[in-house]
């Protein structure tokens, strides 16, 4: 039995971040519904793009920008200070650059996730979010934009009316008020298998998460993203899949 | 009388290389009518992108991609020993991203001009050549190449039924076989501005140019190269621009 | 009679940022005590890098480096929120690479004086102007660091025991205590060319300076910072020039 | 009983390339005796190279400068048509930055070794080599030149006087001339491992090795070049530690 074949109750969307150079690309791809592709600011280049997105169409696995700030240096995790206009600039073009490769083979983006710090920061400063969610939809405006439960950037899609999804993590700790615990501080990553996968199957099914403090609470999990960068990522993907037969979630993109 | 109401009896094209970091790209975008904007690869960058984009499309300047090989530490004149599939994926890459800011304005490429190593070498190797029509026709087919007539680059694009455009040179001496004469030779550059604008109206009214060696030869002029980096280049543009109006030529995008 | 051989009473390093890709390098040069140089992370390449030491060194200009964030995306003008060993590691690798080009002519640096978002930083924020200076110390602690008087950065180079000089600014307004009048703020730049040179006359021989406010304020001027870029940037060092001998002012780098 | 304290009769060099962003940089470092480092032209950034420097000088293992093509879109295995000039300076540039690293710690450069489509390049065309080689003996007399043993890079060493040292592959054919049996040719790569194993042992203690056309060939073996990314490889250093402690084969850097 394949996780396609049996009749599943939930369903699920598994989002992994690609084309950023890591060796294992090619076996976590079987693994996910939807692929954030980086489009070579902080991370990839055109080959890359050309064949991350080859390997996904041919695996039926959703398409996604995954635009950072043009950061190579630092693969995209230093928070630079940009005008609202650069941010739309940066996004606009990454989008443009990673969609050509989609387009050429007949495929088309489903969605957009910015990358590392600028993930982070459209998550908490509004306009920054705005800057994100306005170049999405002059893009195309039927894009979907991934983003974490509760930040500015699902803020600003409400605003504008651009789709949106919203993610969970498997190996993160959350605070009481749905925020994500801070690397760093005691407890912020779940190190654990089966709990980090109690965790995500119980975020599918209930919508809930017990909070670092103890108490239960509400989340709202359209995706969870997964890593594919080393064995022991993979070996955790392929542990979560299986879960997700046992508990009738079944495994499908963010746009079906 | 301005160049767009009198009574025409010849058309030309005037292209520049723009989104290059030059000082007076707002002072020569009205005296032309078609613009190739660098990408980002061999200069540019996203916000260069997105103002000279709207600069042209204010001025009704046709809109071209202007793809180089990924150097910046050279301007894009070091030729790279690339696969067809790496010149293929630089293109699709570099048309996506220029793409993204035309359309979110509403407005759309005219045509691609491949930059300076990329358009010599894809000029003489018919191979190269094949790769950049190929990205070419997958990015949108209705695209016009804009290349140096009877240079490989047209050859590919006759093979491949996409549209194409042949540029001559204002300021370059030609061979009797209708190729450029090598920089760096005697007599290679036009340094006589009157000279270079006599020789441009009669390209454009004749079809015809004196080659270096003396006999006429035979040239397709759809469009005129000219540089808009210096005060000197403006002038010369603008002393072409009124020769044009004398001699009865109407500059026009290639596109119409 | 030349700017080195009449009688002065005072002396002042004019240094201007060069290697940046301007075309009026060489007649800046002849003009100036100081360059400072970038080093190919906001600007600059390889081959600038070593003609514009050439130059100089033929100039007997001092040598300063001009490291930068790593940004070419926005010339090095946006704030990064790097670690401070981020920000010691940027400084070594240009130190390095730009001194390398002078040992190789025999030359040595004079200098170090950061560009942009990462002088502006370094002059407010005591932690990233502590590990500017600590790589200036373990990199070459002959060299002199060159920043805004009363900055961070001076206040981190008398910690460290770093040699420094103060730069003062000939087109800009100043504050009652002391700090550059922000850009876009009315009056922050000082547009006329007498009244500029007047202003930087007195702070050399007065070290004084009128605030916006009205007051006298103290300055110490060890260098004053000019540009280049452009024809009316070159005719105003021109002018300052003229205006030094005729205050028995003399050119000097900051090293003599 | 460990590889430096038994009783050794052969003496090699072990170099393997890092500071590239593989993973398993610091398990191999213990088990080689010289670096190659990346300066952040193909691969690399500031970070790693403090980083990878700091590893080095603490297990003891040798500093080099792995200078590249300004190519980080295909990792430096581009291929350039550059100048010699272009050449001197990316490996002055390179040489400088990494340097830098270096003396802030307290340890110097022992050796330089180019990357990729450079070294081959420099192998191959005298007048690359020669550039490459005047950029070392300028930077710094007392580095020594890491080859291919009978390339022109070792050619241009001799000319020169710039000390040199030849490399050997473990995994790759020889023709019977001296040169690599190129890549992609049937037999080019040596793929089990106790050959590989056996062939190098014998070109330390003999100086010889069997040609892919049978016969035996003469080799010049001062330093072995291994690879670190991926398990597969690091077990394979581990067991050719192995197999010299067993033939009273010694591991050192090239300076001793």
């Amino acid at each position: 039995m394949t996780a396609s074949d049996y009749f599943a109750i939930y369903k699920i969307d598994l989002n992994c971040d690609l084309g950023e150079g890591a060796a294992l690309d090619s076996e976590i791809i079987p693994l996910i519904s939807s692929a954030n592709i980086a489009c070579g600011f902080h991370a990839g280049n055109c080959s890359l793009m050309h064949k991350t997105v080859e390997m996904c169409a041919k695996n039926g696995v959703a398409l996604g920008a995954h635009p950072g700030y043009p950061d190579r240096e630092n693969f995209g995790r230093t928070a630079m200070d940009c005008t609202d206009e650069q941010i739309y600039d940066y996004m606009m073009y990454q989008l443009g650059a990673l969609s050509a490769f989609a387009s050429a083979q007949g495929v088309s983006l489903q969605h957009v996730k910015p990358h590392g710090a600028l993930y982070n920061t459209a998550g908490k400063n509004i306009e920054v979010a705005r800057a994100v969610v306005r170049a999405v939809r002059d893009f195309d405006s039927s894009l979907i934009l991934l983003a974490l439960s509760g930040s500015k950037m699902i803020e600003a899609a409400e605003e504008y009316g651009v789709k949106y999804a919203c993610e969970v993590f498997a190996d993160r700790a959350y605070e009481a008020d749905g925020s994500l615990r801070q690397r760093g501080l005691e407890g912020a990553m779940i190190t654990d298998e089966n709990e980090a996968i109690e965790r995500v199957v119980r975020m599918v099914k209930e919508g809930k998460v017990k909070a670092y403090t103890g108490e239960d609470i509400v989340v709202r999990a359209d995706s969870v993203c997964v890593h594919g960068d080393g064995q022991k990522a993979l070996d955790f993907v392929k542990a979560l899949n299986e879960a997700f037969v046992e508990n009738k979630i079944k495994i499908m993109p963010l746009g079906k």
